[in-house]
């Protein structure tokens, strides 16, 4: 294979393929050890009656954000907020994040102390605590690891493929408005680039890109769930867009699914913003990314709990077709979902 | 404060008072987080008997590791070998790892699997399963993150800051080896830059530069204290060279120490090589970093267990004098010892 073709075959995989690829050969020896890569969280025995999750992500400049218009404060409260939500992905209490930053000799003093007020504004927020943490320098860029640990009972514990036929898929909140928020940033982006002197006209547009920087996980769901004592038979938290996570809960789950169209739940501020863009809502919806609701099913009698209540919309439901996800659009037709999602290879 | 001050600022704080400084308005809310910020790793409660350890860390291309002599086999080695280092010094068993890989698109994916493959290696070794990842593209280089996961019994872990007054201080293995296969990759990397077509003469030096490209971290000294029935009173990993490590030591314990130049234990590769380099081993042991070799304090009755014992040697003890570090050099001579290390800003 030479080194065009190789370089095509990581791209080809994709992140999740390339993970998958390169973790196939490895095997667990810990008896603690109860599931590894593939999920939000990995999953440790804590005790008789508990499991420790812990999830680990990074975050780049440029890859993953623009300096340009992201406030290192916002940032710091984001890859928290990015963090826990794997957590909550689990039905789990996030408890502890350690954090690594490698950063330039472009960034003064002053710019990591704004990121870090960042980080206990959402440690304090999601009541977690920062227990650990590497500082470097690096060659080039800011780049920030995070590592969030959390706990739940292990009757508790919600997979990504523990669906069954029928289940209805159910997603907390709405959906697309941290899409538009970038939409909107990036626009106005190009205009200062082409002209310095024209100031952004950001203001109308404040909780959409609010939504954008300084988007916060959904902490309040696990303790609802609970509450209804209701355990998701499926979860994943959407941070690569509605697309994505629909696959992965059908690939994970061995089952196939069919949402509405006219179910997904959008803002007002959604409907107005996309047209503006001449985007649809649904768009919005399965290609944006870092939305931080929750995506799971339930069983039917589970169902009858959450049915009504104003944090939860049905979307649809799972069938038996391994591995399809499907969308049945207003009209009735029926359209497969590919992923889009955050490809960054 | 204008941005030349607060660039130097950074510099002046060092690595670890940049840390200090970042993270000393952060409160911890969980009961379940013993302790945070300031050790090998953190603490967490993980049930009535025991608590689990965890640490991260970052490696980036460039600052601390350079691709031009190392091979990615060796690097994914060394990243654990760092990594379950710091779960060793809380005399804690290593048991979960989690890798987060940015990567730019000059690597191919044979280039990735290579870099796996001594993570597996690594994983087999130190009896660690790979339990979680995130990969993605970067606009520059390779960044890779570790996080160590391990447990202990509450009444064996053990911090820095435990030392007593008298209690002697004492290292496993011997020191410098890997601070000398720095020196002889580096100088045939010049001579190569000089002139491509010299090759490398690498083989007489393989052992030296073994313990730089691919060290191996102290397995086996936890369950060798255990046997013994000792539990330190104080340890450190020796991954910023020794004279850093003794002041982490003394400063955390709120005591002084002082070590005997002659006690230090050097393998006579070091003896050798040393010289032709015109260094002294005690440089390579003080400035040496990634040793992975442990720094510990025992009793006075412990010590009596650990005598003669060819693992570890005793090289000097602790002093009342509040975080003073000082060296008597064979002439009976004493010298404070500043430390040096691995200062990446």
């Amino acid at each position: 294979m030479n080194e065009e073709q190789s370089k095509k075959s990581i791209e080809a995989l994709g992140e999740f393929g390339l993970i998958d690829h390169l973790t196939a050969n490895f095997q667990h020896q810990n008896p603690a050890t109860v599931y590894g890569v593939g999920d939000d969280c990995a999953v440790i025995v804590r005790d008789e009656n508990s499991y420790s999750v812990v999830s680990t992500e990074l975050f780049l400049e440029n890859i993953h954000f623009d300096l340009m218009y992201v406030p290192l404060k916002h940032l710091g409260f984001k890859v928290i907020s990015a963090s826990v939500s794997d957590i909550y992905a689990m039905n789990a209490r996030a408890e502890q994040v350690l954090l690594g930053v490698g950063l330039s000799s472009r960034f003064p003093l002053e710019a990591m102390e704004e990121f870090y007020e960042g980080v206990r504004n959402a440690c304090t927020f999601y009541n977690v605590d920062l227990i650990g943490g590497d500082t470097s320098s690096s060659s080039k860029g800011l780049m920030i690891s995070i590592t969030a640990i959390g706990s739940v009972n292990k009757s508790d514990i919600v997979y990504r493929g523990g669906a069954n036929t029928n289940d209805i898929l159910m997603v907390s909140g709405d959906l697309g408005r941290p899409y538009l928020g970038l939409q909107i940033l990036e626009r106005e982006k190009s205009v200062f680039l082409a002209n310095p002197t024209i100031q952004p006209e950001l203001a109308p547009f404040d909780p959409l890109i609010k939504k954008q920087l300084m988007p916060e996980a959904r902490k309040d769901i696990i303790g609802l769930l609970s509450q209804l004592e209701v355990v998701p038979t499926s979860m994943i938290d959407i941070s690569d867009g509605l697309a994505s996570e629909l696959i992965h809960l059908c690939t994970k789950s061995k089952l196939g699914c069919i949402i509405h169209e006219e179910k997904i739940p959008y803002h007002e501020d959604t409907m107005l913003v996309a047209s503006e863009f001449n985007l649809s809502p649904l768009t919005c919806a399965m290609n944006g990314g870092e939305e931080y609701e929750l995506l799971f099913s339930v069983t039917q009698a589970d169902f009858n709990k959450l049915k009504g209540n104003p944090h939860f919309t049905p979307i649809g439901y799972f069938t038996e077709e391994l591995g399809i996800a499907r969308l049945m659009d207003q009209s009735g037709a029926i359209h497969e979902i590919k992923a889009q999602g955050w490809t960054h290879f």
